[in-house]
Parts: structure tokens; C-alpha cells; sequence
């Protein structure tokens, strides 16, 4: 018999009691393994996520989470052969378990590098800048997100059973939960063994992983408030969960990201002869055949003009005639098979149903030829291309999740757009244009149906990653029947899984809470220069208030010749006089702000070892000649690197004139050493 | 028989052929109005917003739009008589009028400014920068949002008759929706007033502010993907809502805002003594008596030191006995009525569920003293305090939605925590404290389950709004228990009504698409300084390619000398070769962008007036003596000013060594006339 399945739960790995259900290999029908969560405690891995892996992913700042995701990714790598060997059961070629493997380790290295580059090295994230809410100023107001402190449940498709685990954890582990993983049974044997080396790594605290392996069971009666359940897969199985009390009466959180009806749209100004005729073909074919097209994002709609209909019909019937089906593992084959046979027929179910309102113009659902595997034995389906009738509903509606799609004709790009909206919201749209006025309009057209949309020429598309892959920078999900969820996207799938707050008080208790100074609150000015600490001695509020230095028309004069800069305004008193808004010789901004680094900078060696940008940069009142400035510095943010011996001061900077008005805020970023002993000019 | 209340629908005033149900005053209990929306045809209604109301909206930009609010408001500040004399017949005082009237139109008034200071003068806002999505930069991402295409449906509660609609209403509007508003009936006579006058006044387009005087019918069997549901109300219709086909099956996306168990906790630093125990029983009070407590956010657990509570009991009734109840009118009443005698009838139901984990310590809910009014015609209620029973959960799940409040005591501030908790989600929580430790504990502890967190104390409370004040610049809404949605925040309930959206292209297409010059695209370097340039006649990419210059260490010197910046990587050999960045002299950061201004400036007078501001400064390679450096500047964004002769004009700077190295990127802002006629220098 077969190896029985485990799910890995309240720390440790559980074999349910009974023999369980069998998995078939999807090419050869025989049994790969068995399932089963009889006596499987949900309510204990709930309480053991919530009690133990959320309470130590929280002591972790971000850059420490991302880190161990890092980590994670490296370590996996070293198992890609193991794990390919098993998705070739799935019935995907090597190409498609790329993009399921190397696609799902990839996204958790990217997730690695955006949470140290974009996050702060802390537990709370600030959502905008400080909100005045007072006159006087005593009374602000700061959003932030915090980390919710339930548990992340994610309940995966078939398809992707590497990429669909590590695409949700990567995020829900950044934004501090731990995460709950059930895959769809049908391939969960590679995402166990994916979790296998991830928990024997030992590198994520306890608790912070968990895996279902067999059925969700009771699980969605134990969540409340605080957790969440995103889910991909079918629009069925979705509209399940809507209705469930968890969901309905408790509050828990669903993100759902459904398979939809995606679409190609192939633009007016394109001929047979322009080279984007040929990419759309491409295209179409590509996402028909890849993972025998089990993608929620496979293109299931060709939308074409019409005059070019029976060309595209003709150049994508010719390209899928030459698509070898067959035997994953074999070379030659660019097309596996569908996960199981009673995928299979759920494909030649929904093409029935497509036969209403299409015409099959290429390829027989019942028959099919293959390359190395027993053609009945395993799920192999033959592409399949409709062409749809005029104003036919069906197939804007029904999703056959296999090698299907259809080709519908239109006559104008309103009338292209008012297609793709029929799908109701896709996940994905891609159009193929060399014409900036028809991208401009039938993107903008397109955007408020979907989550993403590609447009693809001649410019793009040697670097495309195409019109069917999801890319972790970028959000995945979209309106509608699609689900109307948001995944990836950057740090925006990080704060999808947390709680923005808004947060009222002083600017001292602004300051306290979120660990950035705010305008308003105490500053220090002590006896020491604040570039003389080191990161370790810096806190929140140092700073200094510089002398004053007067500005002379000498200066303006001679900073215009030195730097070239010689605009009117600096240097031509008449000209000047008659802007409006100066009214008079002015100094350069430029001169302002280099002054003021005059003014607060310490020159002597120290743990301040360079000024590496400036941000927010605003000149409010002029700086006319005769006019003193000083300068107010103060640390308002602390960064340390995790993998360096410095890290990053975020100072506020004020240049004020002898009335008092600001002339110049801004932000001054510099690095600054662990340290003393590790400044420069020291060692 | 007093007036029947009309619809406005699909262009006209609609009157209901029968006569309707009565409205009847909260203070003498006399009919008001009536009100019926039999015959009201809600297809019509949504095809109009549709069709008519979000065509008209979308044409404009977000700065025409926020023009139009600020209009809106501007037009109904003329009424506010006529308003405030409706509202005291809702039972409100003269005080909660204002938050109500003044609030809901200075909501308008906030969003008619974020929406011209913080929103392009466009259609679509860029969300973060592009993603680099390729090796070679020729495919690259852009996140934007677009409007939806769909109508916004807003269901209002009782309390806020004008607040309520407008809150909603404004970002709405600014996101480019038509909004279908249907106050709740008892008060509807209000809203009715507030939108004949915005009707009549005829600023907004036709079809993009409908209304239903009554109930909503099948409306929401008339939605679909692109509408949305936003409701505020209670919990248990909005479990109707969340089951309705149209959410569930449909894609409409429902918002929530549903009253909740609000806290306002004690801190365990304060003593009797200390000004923040008089902040507290104050801001209790306050929220136990504004609207007679008909408050979402009102305060309905107050948690307190256990050491405190029978000091913080006498206060809270010593100040509760000196509450005036009776006649709103009156200038001498404090609280006015309930809105109706059903709602009191409904919150003395409560006050008996409560009484099963708590005991009433101050207040009589059958018996009141009343000011100018029968207290058994009106819906007159006294404040009713209570004490929880240790580990009672009643007080925890049971919402009083009137002037009633529950004391619990607490030892420690985990505790405290845990208490807040229990509410299961909430829209606001105060705490008061001085200790900035506290307050960033249990702030931090309190904000995954709150959408709002005041902290109170001596600095902050003379200008503070208060615990139970939402702000239009502040998100509104909480998890759980609260509903789950979002509403407000400036921008991002804006944001809320549209669809975000992943652009992938080539930087041409995404530069087409967005309006934004991206790195990588096409630029335009003429024969015409673009500086000499109208508004009018600058484009997207136009752009100066500088000559090169020498940075000497002459120059270096010299400008640590001019300047003041003498730190030592600019001015001693030795030191700065020991910088473990720079291992030797390298120029000021500050330099090489004066001197970039001088290799870019167009000097005599012309269009642009002024460059305001610098964004994203980054120095990316050190410049050391002898380098040379040439700078690319490229128009990336043009931003008329719908109220001024100029408008803004964002430039991208690109400073290069001889390597072709960025030495410095950056975005510089101007300010450049819209016409030649309107330049400096040639009036």
C-alpha cells in the first residue's frame, strides 16, 4: 500500500488511524499515496498556532521574519530534484513544475528582499505621515498596521501545490501569523513533502507552519475575530465558505481568489504581418497547454477583430496541432495531463456546455494522441479551440478548467471592453498592441474588471513573463467571479493580513507608540553631537539646534556663478521682481540646503558614516538676502540592519529664518555605525 | 396629515401614490412627515446612476470633482437653520446637531481639499512606483486604480441623518461613483431636506446623487460586480446584507460599519488626583449623554484599576445626577430623547440582559426627570451606569444603543487588554494615561481589534475631539464585531471605492497608460529648452540631456569652505580612505546637485516660476575628484491647478558619471506657468 499522509499539527506529525483515500498518479492512474484526517484535532492546532507560532513569529521584527523566509527559500532549493520527481505524478511537464517549484521558492526570496527593503526593522508599520488634527498642534494622528493575533488558515488548489502554499505563507508569515496550510488532496503528496523539509529545518519557530493533510474538517468552526481563511480554487467551493458562520457571524476574514474567465484581447491596429499577430498566438496557445491549462489565469477568452477572426483561428488550430501530448517526464512533450480523470471530465463537461453558445474549431474532446503514456489510463485531454457564436453567453460563464478556450470576434475597442466585462471580473487580462492610444483606452477599460492586465508587443515580449503568471511584486486576485481578493502585490499582500488603526494623541504619545518622532514632540539637545553616538547610544528625539548663519547677496551671487545655476530668480533683480511668488532676488534651495548641512554637520570622523539621500524635500518661504537661517535636526527614525554593521538614521530636518516660518523640511537619511568602535577613522 | 417624504430618482422627484407611514417626533411624539416608496422603481434607479450619474462623475478629474464638493458644502452652509430646526425634532440638542450638521458638511469641505492636495489632477491614481519586472528594464509594473464602473449604495443609520450621507458620500463621489443614498426612515426627513437643497442647487451631475425617502425594496436584486453596499447600522442587518444572493453570488462588495462594544480604559499610572482621572469620567460622561449615547462609537465599557473604581463609580454619578434631560431645544438640556419611543423601548430590553452580569449604580431606566418635555410623549431615557460582575460576559456581547454604560475593574494591563478583547472587535477605544510606556503597551495590545485608538491626557485634551469623533482624515470602521469595513481616512476611502489593478508593459506603454513617465521610455530632447515651455506646451518625456562637468577637488574644497560641511570625507584624505562607503575624498551630496541644477537651468525668465520641492533624493555612487557628471532631466508628470495660472510639473533627474553610472536620482518639482502670456519676467 501506498505511505499514508500526515498532517503535521500542535507540533507534531499525525497519522490519522484508518487507511485513508487513495491519490492517483495523473499519468499512470496508479496509487501514489493515501489520505486521511480521521482523528485529527483541529481545535488544538487553532489553539497551538494562536498560543505558541503567533506569539513567537510577533517577537520577530520584519527583518528578522524575512530573513528566516530567506533562509527557508535556501534551504528548499537543496530538495528540487525530490520535489520534481513527485509533480511529474501531478501530470505536469518539467516546465510547469518550474514555475510551481522554482516560482514558489522564488516568490519566498522575493518576499525575503521586499520585507527588508521596504519594512522596518520593527513590529508595527506606519501607514502615511502624521495627521494634523488640531491647530495647535497637541493633537495628531498616525495610522499603523499591527499584526492580527489569530491564525492564517489557507486552503490551496490543486494546480500549484508548492507555489500555492509558499505564495500565502510567505506574506501571513511576514505579517507575523502563522499559517495553517491545506492543500487540495488530489497532489497534496508534494506540498507534504514540502512542509516535511521546511519543519525539519527547524528554521520557522513552532508553530508557525501547520498542514492539513486529508480534509479541513471542523477547522472553520473554531475561528473568530482575529483570523483569516484565503482560499483559491473554484467558485463553488468559495461561495461554501461565504456562507459559513465563521465568516457570516464571527468576523474571520476571506480572501478568496476564484478561477475566472480571463482574456486576450488582440488590438485593431495589429495585421497578420506585425509581429504581435504572432505573439498573440503565442500567447493563446501557451496558456492553453501549460499545466493543460489548470490555471485560475489561463486565457479561456480570445477576443479578436473580426476581420482577422479566421486568420487567428486558422495560425492557433496550426500551432496546437504540433502541441505533443503525453508522458510528463518525457522531453518531447509539451503537454501533460490534467490532474485526475475526474478533472477530465469535468473539462468535457463544461465544453458540453460551451458547445451551446461555440463551435469546436480545433481538437476532439474524447480523443487524443500521446506520447509515452496509455492516453485512458491517465487524465490526457486534447486541446480544445471554440469559436463562439454571436452574443452566446455560455462562454463568458462557464469555466472549463482544462486546454479549452474561445475565440470571439469584435468590431470595435468599446465593443472589446463590453466582452471582457461580460466574464463579471477575471483575475488577469492581456492585450496585444503596438498602439499607446488603444493600450491607454482598453487598459483603463479593462482595469476596473480585473486584478491585473498585462499588454504585451513587439517591446515587451523577449522579458514578458506572460499573460498567465502571477509575479509576487504584483497583486493577484480580481473583482467579481473572480473572488474579489488580494494576494501578493509586494508588501501590500503583507498589509492585507494585518490591522490598520488610526491612532490619536499628543505628538509625545505619537512619538512613544509608534517609535518615530513626530513634529511636536520633545527633542533632546544635549551635550554631545548626535553624529558622535553610535547606533546603539542614538535614541528617538536627539538632536540639535544650529546657530544661525546669514545669507548674503555676496552668497546668492557667488553660489549662482560657482554652480552654473544662474536662473533669473537668483540673479537678476528686475526679472526676479516680477515673479510672483518671489517678488525679489532669492536664494538657491539648493544654497539653503547646503548651508544648512553646513550648519548642523559634526566633520570629524564618527559613527556617521554617509548622507545617502533626502526625502520630502519642500522650500515654503523664500530665502531673500539679509535673511538668517538655522537648522533643527532630530532623529526621527532608527533602522538597523540585520546583515550589516550599520544601519539607517532617518533625520527631520528644519531650516527656519530669524521670524520663526520654515523655510525648508525635509528628511536627511544617513548611515550610521552599530558602533563606535566600528566608525570610520577610527579603526 | 403631515408632508410625504419624496424619492429622488432617476432624475425627478417621486412622490409614493399612497400615503404612507408616519414619522413621529422623538420629543412630543407628534407625526413629522411620512414616508413610502410604493410604485419607486429601484431598476431605474440603478440603470440612471449607471448610465447617467457615473459617466458624468467619471469625465472629471479627482480636482474638478473635490471643486464640485467644496461647493456641495459651501451651498448647504446657507441652510443650516432650516436643517438644525428638523434635527431637534430627531430629539437631538443643539450640540449634537452640530456634530451632525457642521460635522457631515466639514467632511465634505475635508474631502474637497485631500482630494485637490492629495489626488492627481486625473482620473487615475498611480499606486507606489513602477517594479522593475525584467533584467534589461524593457517589462516593467505599475499598480493603478480606476473607478468601477457600478453605482455605490449607502445605507444609513438613524442617528446621523446628514453626517451619516455625506461622510459617505464625499469619497464616493471623489472616486468617481453615483451614489444611491437610503437613510434610515425615522430620521429620513432630514437627509430628505440636506439632498433637495444639493438637488436644487444643481452643482453635482444629474444621476450621480439619488435618493429612497423609505425602504430599500429590491434594490439590491437590481446589483452586481461593479456596485457596492456600504452600510452602517446594526449587526443584525447587517447579517441580512451578508447573506443577500447579491454579495454572495454577485461580487458586490458590502462595507460594514455596525455598532460595537467601544471601550475607554483607565490607566494604571493616573491617581484621583491626577487631571487624567477627571479627563476620564469627563470623557465617559460625554459619551454616555451625546445623542442620548445613539452613538456607534459611544463608550459602552469603561475599564478601570481595580483601586480606582469605586472613586471612578462616584464621579460617573455625581457627574451623570448634574445631566439636564428633556426639551433639545432647551439651552439648559444637556441630553435630549431617543429617536423614537421604539428605541427605548429596545435599549431598556438591553438594560435587562445586562442586569444578569451587572448591577445599575446610577440612573432609573423607567424613571426620568425632564426639562420643557412630557417625558412619557417623548422618548426620554435616564443615563444608566452599571457595574459588571467579575467574569460576566453580558456586559461584554450586549449593545445598550442608548445613554448606558458598563464600569469593569482590572488589575494589570494585559488584563485590561484581554477585557477590551472580549467586545470581539470595535470601532473606537480610548485610554487615558500620561505614561508613554502604558500607552504604547496597551495601544499596541488594543489596535488589532480597534479601527481607532485615542490616548488622552493633560497635553492633548484641550484640543482633542474626543473619544467618540470620527474624522474624515482618520479610517473609521473596526474588525469583528464592528463590521469589518472601513470608511473615511482621507484618500484611502477614496481608494476603498476603486479597483487597484497591476499594469505590466514596456515603460512606453505603461508611460501611455499612466500619464507618468517611467524610466526606460521614449524621451524628447528638442531644440527647446523645456523650461521654456507653457504648461500647455509641455508633454510627458520632453526632457534636457546636460553637458558633462568636472567635479574638481578644488571644487570640493572650496565648497566645504563656502558651505560649512567640512565632514571629513569631503575634506581629509586620510579619514575619509579609512570610510568603509567611500575609502577616500568624494564630493558633496549636496554639490553634485547644485551643480546639476546649474547644468540643467535654463537661466533667463520663462514659464517655470519655481522649483518647490525635491522627492526621493538617492546618492547611489560616490563622486570623487576628477569624475565628471552630466545630468537627465525628463518631464514625469504635469499637474494643473484648477484654481491658479500654474500648475506643477514633476521632473526626473538622473545624474550620470563618465561610467554611466547614477551617481544621483531624484525628482525635481516646479511650478510652471500654464500659458507664455503668464511667464515671469514678461508681464
Amino acid at each position: 500500500m501506498s505511505p499514508l499522509l500526515e498532517s503535521y499539527a500542535a507540533g507534531r506529525w499525525f497519522q490519522a488511524e484508518d487507511a485513508g483515500q487513495p491519490l492517483l498518479d495523473a499519468v499512470t492512474g496508479q496509487e501514489v499515496a493515501r489520505v486521511s484526517t480521521t482523528g485529527l484535532d483541529y481545535a488544538a492546532m487553532v489553539a497551538h498556532g494562536r498560543e505558541v507560532g503567533g506569539p513567537a513569529v510577533r517577537k520577530l521584527t520584519f527583518h528578522e521574519r524575512a530573513l528566516l523566509l530567506k533562509e527557508v527559500a535556501l534551504h528548499l532549493g537543496q530538495f528540487k530534484d525530490e520535489f520534481y520527481a513527485l509533480s511529474f505524478r501531478t501530470g505536469a511537464t518539467k516546465r510547469d513544475s518550474f514555475v510551481d517549484i522554482d516560482g514558489g521558492i522564488g516568490t519566498m526570496f522575493s518576499y525575503a528582499s521586499k520585507g527588508r527593503r521596504e519594512l522596518p526593522n520593527d513590529t508595527v508599520v506606519l501607514d502615511g505621515g502624521t495627521e494634523p488634527l488640531s491647530r495647535n498642534g497637541t493633537f495628531v494622528g498616525q495610522h499603523l498596521y499591527t499584526s492580527r493575533t489569530g491564525v492564517a488558515v489557507q486552503i490551496n488548489a490543486f494546480n500549484f501545490p508548492v507555489w500555492g502554499m509558499l505564495e500565502k505563507l510567505a506574506p501571513a508569515f511576514l505579517a507575523g501569523l502563522p499559517s495553517i496550510v491545506k492543500p487540495a488532496s488530489q497532489t497534496s503528496y508534494l506540498t507534504e513533502a514540502v512542509v516535511r523539509r521546511i519543519i525539519e529545518s527547524g528554521i520557522l519557530p513552532e508553530g508557525s507552519l501547520q498542514l492539513i493533510s486529508g480534509s479541513a474538517g471542523d477547522l472553520l468552526d473554531q475561528l473568530g475575530e482575529q483570523d483569516s481563511v484565503d482560499f483559491t480554487g473554484s467558485a463553488s467551493t468559495a461561495d461554501i465558505l461565504r456562507k459559513h458562520p465563521a465568516v457570516l457571524e464571527r468576523g474571520v476574514r476571506l480572501g478568496v481568489e476564484a478561477d475566472s474567465l480571463n482574456c486576450s484581447i488582440l488590438g485593431l491596429d495589429v495585421t497578420p504581418e506585425d509581429p504581435e499577430f504572432e505573439l498573440f498566438i503565442k500567447g493563446v496557445v501557451a496558456e492553453m497547454t501549460v499545466k493543460a491549462g489548470q490555471k485560475c489565469t489561463a486565457i479561456r477568452r480570445a477576443i479578436v477583430p473580426q476581420a482577422l477572426t479566421s486568420a487567428v483561428i486558422e495560425a492557433l488550430s496550426a500551432r496546437l496541432a504540433k502541441t505533443v501530448v503525453g508522458d510528463p517526464a518525457d522531453e518531447s512533450v509539451r503537454m501533460g495531463a490534467l490532474a485526475s480523470l475526474g478533472q477530465r471530465e469535468e473539462v468535457r463537461k463544461a465544453i458540453t456546455e460551451l458547445r451551446r453558445g461555440a463551435d469546436v474549431v480545433f481538437g476532439d474532446p474524447d480523443h487524443v494522441e500521446t506520447v509515452g503514456a496509455d492516453a485512458q489510463a491517465g487524465a490526457f485531454l486534447s486541446p480544445v479551440l471554440l469559436k463562439a457564436h454571436d452574443g452566446a453567453s455560455e462562454p463568458h460563464d462557464v469555466e472549463p478548467f482544462g486546454p479549452v478556450s474561445t475565440v470571439f470576434s469584435y468590431r470595435t475597442t468599446e465593443e472589446a471592453i463590453a466582452l471582457a466585462a461580460r466574464g463579471k471580473g477575471s483575475l488577469a487580462a492581456s492585450l496585444v498592441t503596438h498602439d499607446p492610444r488603444i493600450a491607454r483606452e482598453v487598459t483603463l477599460g479593462l482595469a476596473p474588471w480585473h486584478g491585473r492586465v498585462l499588454v504585451l508587443d513587439r517591446d515587451d515580449a523577449g522579458e514578458s513573463t506572460g499573460h498567465g503568471s502571477p509575479l509576487p511584486v504584483l497583486v493577484h486576485g480580481g473583482p467579481g467571479r473572480a473572488g474579489g481578493g488580494e494576494e501578493l502585490g509586494g508588501i501590500r499582500g503583507v498589509l492585507h493580513h494585518m490591522q490598520r488603526t488610526a491612532i490619536q494623541g499628543s505628538p509625545d504619545m505619537i512619538t512613544a507608540i509608534t517609535g518615530r518622532w513626530t513634529t511636536g514632540s520633545r527633542r533632546e539637545v544635549g551635550e554631545v553631537h548626535p553624529f558622535r553616538k553610535s547606533l546603539a547610544e542614538l535614541k528617538i528625539g536627539d538632536g540639535i539646534s544650529s546657530k544661525p548663519r546669514t545669507v548674503t547677496l555676496a552668497d546668492i551671487d557667488h553660489f549662482a556663478e560657482f554652480t552654473g545655476d544662474t536662473f533669473y530668480a537668483h540673479t537678476d533683480p528686475e526679472a526676479a521682481a516680477a515673479n510672483p511668488l518671489f517678488g525679489g532676488i532669492v536664494a538657491h534651495g539648493y544654497l539653503v540646503v547646503s548651508l544648512a548641512a553646513g550648519l548642523f554637520v559634526e566633520p570629524n570622523p564618527g559613527p556617521v558614516l554617509a548622507n545617502f539621500g533626502v526625502d520630502n524635500l519642500r522650500f515654503l518661504t523664500p530665502v531673500k538676502a539679509g535673511d538668517s537661517i538655522a537648522v533643527e535636526l532630530t532623529v526621527k527614525q532608527i533602522t538597523p540592519r540585520n546583515s550589516a554593521d550599520y544601519g539607517e538614521v532617518r533625520w527631520d530636518a528644519v531650516v527656519k529664518n530669524q521670524d520663526g516660518e520654515n523655510v525648508a523640511t525635509y528628511d536627511v537619511l544617513t548611515l550610521v555605525a552599530k558602533e563606535q568602535a566600528l566608525s570610520a577613522g577610527q579603526g
